[in-house]
């Protein structure tokens, strides 16, 4: 490729806006545009790179028995009423009516398109186990867009759906795909960490997050310091131990409290006793209509998404003073007994203090030295806070957690029975002639957001330094002489030899610009032809301070054990 | 591949209501499967096929010089606002409005898109020409799908633009397009025309159509038969000869008319004459609400893209009665001159009769002995009626046209400048330092309707026949021996040597059944291992009767010839 006749050259300029490095160098070096909010254009040079990671993830899934194929993207908006996606994905979900008043949904996520596929196939045990996935555009109505290709309203995903016949066999699938994906990010020269996560509004079982360490990312994840445990921040687990086993339980006590005394803050002014010593109550409403009081230790926070998984909501919200007059209460005085009509749960870790503070229902009287399970006690108890930097593991139970920042690239879920059972006739013919539901999983990359990690992780300050396996050339070949035929030649010996070589013949633009140019678009090997290199040609590694002078040949060998 | 493994195998129920004989050996051979009216799945031996195509496609552009890129599929409706466009798509067009109330049209075409982005490049002269082209789903909100893949609502297309200084250099694109696209079919084994074509609501200058001659067709097109002259039927003209030469010019002459006649029908019966004979009055409301009476000859059909063209209308629908009351007529009576507030346009045909029958006005009378230029005369007169079978050819005047039935599987348009002056700001520098608007082309190809047409030409009563560029695999494999041994070893043999081949590894499945399902499947070469073979293969071409034994290295040599 001549860069003269490249569409979509570097450019000095700064996006607008953006605060992300990848964003900014995938700009500045041609490779992307802004159509508008969170969707893209991906100009040829940020297209080859898109293709090769679209390649090497074909690769891999080809390689592990994976069958691409292809699924519509409007989905009829009956499916995902089948499974009672609509209300779960929610604003997330773009939604259209045709002429004739057919409405679809802008597929998000795919599985009910697979399942429905496959539940008109009459499959029998033979056909199982098997995966298929697709490379395709997905829609999101995301709120918040940003980081450029980090977080988009549109994107290329590879999704796969695998069917098995029971649990044993998908979990085979499930240790193969994770195996792949390991794979494929290694390729990208990504070190991964893989997280246990909650299913969000995908269902199912639980799953695991492929994530990058990245100080930009959106995840927040927990590591432990000592052993392999790994855990998005909205799954993560952690050891309870008693905050204080030596004192002993008093009697409950109704004390006089001063009017002033009504937040958290104001308690500890008052009393002057650790966070962890006053019970919190968080009132909720959730979907179905009912209030929700989440009862948990006043140093801890609520986790919605194990909370919502606890009492079976599809979606929670902040109760409204209203809700708490209906009952009986007001802001600031939810207790964490006595209120009718409303769904109690408590965290575990009321169970690790003895003597809490709190649970005040009105203004001028408190209650002391409460104790959970003999005070007051729920029928859920479960864990429904978020584990925090210094919490102890739940694996190993002696190394801490520590918090860190991550992108998520893959996401593998375990599916079960979910859509299978919601969805009537997704079901196989068994060995013994009876039916049985498939037992599914489900295996997301998205292919711009990898793109863009690549970039944050693969960078200096010069621009992007691509691995081998994505780079948009395998050369950049610079000609500085006055004439280009010596260029001209070895350009046309590189291509006809299989390489990809990005030829910059521009006239008129000084060597300074060239290589400034080069190092921006960050393909990984230069060559330059110059006066000074006579009948050799200068090689240079992107990340390299050193040139050397090499004959056509030792190129040719250098890149072929490269590439 | 092994069969068994496949998801997406061969079987024997007829798909449902579809007539086609592609969407019937693709169901049945396991390529595709209905989602919704319109909406298709490919499978995994249908998306294999697909993505040879791509392929094909993406080899030949890249080839030609043009750039590989992405667009989003989600355009700005106010995109389409600048050009107008949302009207004259009409129903065609999906629109969607996220949260937070911005609209969006669904892509069906994206020239828009194209512009909006280089219009925001800055580009001078040096940066022209180029062509950048993507592959990528494309929406259309057909009334009326069908055929299978022929005619669909949601479909991958190859698209590209291409941007020139004016309009020699477009003109060269042009043509090197034109031939690309012939190569493509070629190596689909595709015999296509070359038709001229109109552009309909993509706009512009017109274009060519490649198509292919099929029964199944929905295009009409005209081919001379004496010179190359081909169009569609939207566009196609036709030389007129004056129809009696012979005959004197009659003075005009007001006569009585019996109250039954009013249809052209009735008119026939009454004066015994060709329908050539007679006026034919044809009338229209536009989108700007004119009335248009289209006046021709009897024996033709007014051309409504044509029509449009000649009167600058976006679109025609034809009058109610009450359309005629306000210019004081009723269905029957509308004359060829004379109505108040309408647009009179005349085909060119009015001057190739004489004395005509017709252009009453009332029940009891009629007009005989009209003549065109003498008795009524129109501002506008123009090509407006259909070209019929036995037409003279407009090209060499001599050859007559014939009327065949095609399928249109690719498009190229001369755009001009139709988007670059209605799209603010999209132009480029020019050597002397001025700003000019790009000079535009557009050229689509659909796959899924390719991949349908090739079954349409390429298949016989077992099934499809794949041409060897677009096959899903180059080997059908097929073991009939009791124990597998010998067939698994030529498979990863074959594998290693670089074959994609499907390997027929069914078990208690008769050799009837498996010859069957190769021959509906339609890979061209079929290799089997029986007890017969030995220490050869069996290898047979999908359409030969003949099959041969051949040693492992002869078979290989055969492929890399085939291949």
């Amino acid at each position: 490729m001549l860069y003269s006749k490249l569409f979509g050259k570097t450019i000095k300029s700064v996006p607008k806006g953006e605060e992300t490095i990848s964003y900014k160098l995938l700009y500045q070096g041609g490779f992307i545009r802004k159509s508008t909010a969170g969707r893209y254009y991906f100009l040829p040079l940020g297209w080859r790179v898109h293709r090769k990671i679209e390649a090497v993830i074909r690769e891999e899934m080809n390689e592990s028995g994976a069958m691409e194929m292809l699924s519509p993207l409007l989905h009829p908006i009956e499916l995902w009423q089948e499974t009672n996606r609509i209300q779960s994905v929610s604003f997330e979900l773009m939604r259209i009516k045709d002429r004739q008043g057919v409405e679809f949904a802008l597929g998000g996520t795919a599985e009910e398109m697979f399942v429905d596929l496959v539940r008109k196939m009459n499959l029998s045990y033979k056909d199982l186990p098997f995966n298929v996935y697709q490379f395709s555009t997905k829609f999101r109505d995301e709120l918040r867009p940003r980081g450029g290709l980090l977080r988009v309203r549109e994107f290329v995903m590879k999704d796969a759906y695998s069917f098995a016949r029971n649990s044993e066999d998908f979990q085979k699938q499930y240790q193969k795909m994770k195996e792949v994906y390991k794979k494929i990010f290694t390729r990208f020269d990504l070190e991964t960490l893989v997280v246990e996560a909650d299913s969000g509004y995908i269902g199912g079982e639980d799953g695991h997050e492929f994530v990058v360490s990245c100080p930009i990312g959106e995840d927040t994840i927990f590591v432990c310091d000592q052993c392999d445990y790994r855990a998005d921040s909205e799954k993560a687990e952690f050891k309870r131990f008693p905050k204080n086993p030596q004192e002993k339980i008093k009697p409950l006590k109704i004390v006089k409290q001063p009017e002033w005394v009504c937040t958290m803050k104001d308690n500890i002014k008052y009393y002057r006793k650790p966070l962890w010593r006053y019970l919190k109550n968080v009132v909720y409403k959730d979907d179905k209509g009912r209030i929700i009081i989440a009862s948990i230790r006043g140093d801890q926070d609520v986790n919605e998404t194990k909370l919502k998984k606890v009492i079976g909501a599809g979606s929670l919200a902040p109760a409204r003073d209203k809700d708490l007059e209906k009952i009986g209460s007001r802001p600031g005085w939810v207790h964490s007994w006595g209120h009718k009509g409303v769904v109690y749960v408590g965290d575990l870790g009321l169970k690790m203090v003895k003597n809490f503070i709190g649970g005040q229902k009105e203004k001028t009287t408190d209650t002391i030295d409460v104790n959970y399970g003999r005070d007051f006690k729920y029928k859920l108890l479960a864990d429904i806070v978020n584990a925090q930097e210094g919490d102890f593991c739940p694996r190993c139970q002696q190394g801490k957690l520590r918090k860190k920042q991550a992108v998520e690239l893959g996401h593998i879920f375990q599916l079960g029975f979910h859509y299978t059972k919601l969805m009537k006739g997704a079901d196989f013919v068994d060995k013994d002639g009876g039916k049985k539901p498939f037992y599914m999983g489900c295996y997301g990359v998205g292919l711009g957001r990898t793109m863009a990690t690549i970039v944050e992780i693969h960078h200096d300050k010069k621009g992007i330094v691509w691995p081998k396996e994505v780079t948009p050339f395998n050369v950049h070949l610079v000609n500085l002489r006055e004439t280009s035929q010596r260029a001209k030649e070895i350009y046309q010996r590189l291509v006809n030899d299989g390489f990809e070589v990005l030829y910059d013949d521009r006239v008129n633009v000084s060597a300074g610009e060239k290589f400034a140019d080069a190092d921006l678009i960050g393909i990984p090997v230069r060559l330059v032809i110059s006066k000074r290199t006579g009948d050799t040609i200068e090689w240079k590694y992107r990340q390299s301070k050193r040139a050397e002078l090499l004959q056509y040949n030792e190129v040719v060998k250098k890149l072929k054990a490269k590439s």
